[in-house]
C-alpha cells in the first residue's frame, strides 16, 4: 500500500496546469504524522493553516472535511503521514487573485519511512544557499519551496541527516524540512522567525512542552557562534519529532542525545504528539 | 480559439500532484509574445531559460522542442502570448532533487488581449508587499511567485495598471510584472537585480536598443527620490512592450510618453521585437 492521492476528495493524481499553485506557488501545504488511521496534533496543523490562509487571503476548506478526507487515504495505511496542500485554484494568467477562488485542496498519504538516525544524533552541516527576508511570508508553509530545494541538491552523502540554513544576513535560522533548538546552560533557545523561517507544529509543541519543564526558553537571534556554544542541539518537524544532533560538520560534536533533548523526546511520545 | 495546452508535447491540461513545480515551485516559465504563429525574441526566451536552468541544476528541454511546440500551440490562434513552464517533474515527496529529474514541459497558448493603455500613459502605484533578497534566486524566471500574487492583491481599481515593488531595504525593484526604467537628463536607468527581481526579456532588448541609440544607461539601485525627480517613467515585459507611465499615485504625474520611451517603442516595435 503506497498511499492515495485525493484531488478535492476524488481519488485522482492530476491537477490542471492552471492551478495557480503550479503557476505561481500560490498555495499552503501542511506535512502530518499519522497513527492508528488519523492524523496526530491535527487541530495545531489546522491552526496553522488557517493562520496562512488569513495572511495569503486565501479561504481555507473546513477542518472536518480536511480530517475526513485525511482518514479516507489513510484507509488501508494506518501509520505513516499525510500532505495536504491548499492552493488558490485554476485561473486566468494573472498574478492577481480571482476575487472568489475555487481553492484545490490535495491530499496524499505515504507509507511510514524507516528511521535509522544513529543512536547519538544526527550529522549536520550548513547550508550555503540563504534564507531570503520577507515578513509578509515569514513563518507561512506555502509552497514557495526552492531555497529548500537548492540547499538540499547541495550535499548528497547519505550519513549527512539535514542541513542548516542562514539568512541572508547570516543569522542561523532553521534545517531544510525542521526547525532547530539550542540548549545553552539548561536555557532552550530556537530562532526567531519574523522574517524567515516555518513556525513549525512540533516547534510549538516542544515550546509549550518545555513551559511545562519549566525550562527556560528565549526565542531570538542565533548566530553560528551560539552553535559552538550550545550544550544540545536537536531538530523538530512533524514527521521525524525530536531529533537530537550528533555534530555538526566544521563546528563541533554534542553529546546525544543530551538531558534537555531526552525529556522532552520522552514528553512528545508519551502524549502521542 | 482560447489557446492550447501541451504537457509534454501531449494535448492535456493535467499534471500530477507528485509534480515538483506545485509541491515547492521548482521550476522555471516564460511567458512570450506570439506573432503570426512563431513566438517573438525566441533566442533571447532560451537564453534565459537556459541560464535560469544553470543555476537550479535543471536540465531544460532541447529548444528546438519547445519551438516545434509553441508553434503547434499556436495554430488557429496566430498572435497572442505562449507561457513555457519546465518543472523538475515529478519526485518523491523530499526537497532534495532527484538525480535524473524526469522534466515537465507546460506549453499553453493565449488569446491576445486587448490593449487599452491610455495615450497619455498608465497610472501605477506603490506596492507594500515587499522582494525578499537572495542572490541565489535573483534574475531568475521561477515557479516562486508568491510575493507578486500578494502585490496584486493590494488593489482592485482597474484604472491602475500595475504596481511597483521594493525590496526589504526599500530600493525600488520592478513592477508586479514588469521591469521598470526611469529616464533623468537623458540618461536611461533601470535597477540593477543583483539580490532579487527578473532580468526581462524585454528588459535587456530595451537595453541594447539604447546602446544604439547612444542613449547613456545605468544599472544601478533606485530608490524612491528617483521615482520623484525622473522626467519620464516607463514599464517594459514580453507581452506588453514598452509602457509609458503617465502616473505614479502618490509620487508625481509625467508627461507620456517621454521622448526616450517615444523612441524605445517605435525602435521596438519596427524590429519586430
Amino acid at each position: 500500500m503506497i498511499g492515495r492521492r485525493l484531488v478535492n476528495g476524488v481519488e485522482s493524481s492530476a491537477i490542471s496546469v492552471d492551478d495557480r499553485g503550479l503557476q505561481y506557488g500560490d498555495g499552503l501545504f501542511e506535512t502530518m504524522a499519522a497513527m492508528n488511521g488519523r492524523v496526530r496534533n491535527f487541530e495545531r496543523h489546522m491552526e496553522r493553516l488557517a493562520e496562512g490562509g488569513r495572511r495569503l487571503g486565501l479561504p481555507v476548506p473546513d477542518p472536518n472535511l480536511i480530517a475526513a478526507e485525511c482518514e479516507r487515504a489513510l484507509v488501508g495505511l494506518g501509520a505513516g503521514s499525510v500532505k495536504l496542500m491548499v492552493t488558490r485554484g485554476p485561473g486566468p494568467r494573472t498574478y492577481r487573485p480571482p476575487a472568489e477562488p475555487a481553492v484545490t485542496r490535495i491530499v496524499v498519504s505515504s507509507a511510514p519511512k524507516p528511521r535509522n538516525d544513529p543512536d547519538d544524533g544526527i550529522v549536520v552541516r550548513l547550508c550555503d544557499t540563504p534564507l531570503g527576508l520577507n515578513p509578509r511570508l515569514a513563518g507561512l508553509k506555502h509552497l514557495n519551496r526552492l531555497e529548500q530545494v537548492l540547499a538540499c541538491a547541495e550535499w548528497d552523502d547519505p550519513t549527512i541527516a539535514e542541513g542548516l540554513m542562514s539568512a541572508v544576513d547570516g543569522r542561523i535560522v532553521c534545517a531544510t524540512a525542521a526547525n532547530v533548538f539550542l540548549v545553552r546552560d539548561g536555557q532552550l533557545v530556537t530562532p526567531d522567525i519574523r522574517d524567515c523561517g516555518v513556525a513549525g507544529v512540533m516547534r510549538g509543541i516542544v515550546l509549550a512542552a518545555a513551559r511545562e519543564f519549566a525550562i527556560a526558553t528565549q526565542v531570538r537571534d542565533v548566530v553560528p557562534a551560539d552553535l559552538a556554544a550550545a550544550d544540545e542541539v536537536f531538530l523538530t518537524n512533524a514527521i521525524t519529532g525530536v531529533r537530537p544532533v550528533g555534530e555538526i560538520l566544521g563546528v563541533r560534536r554534542y553529546a546525544a542525545p543530551g538531558e534537555v533533548a531526552r525529556a522532552l523526546l520522552e514528553r512528545t511520545t508519551r502524549a502521542g504528539v
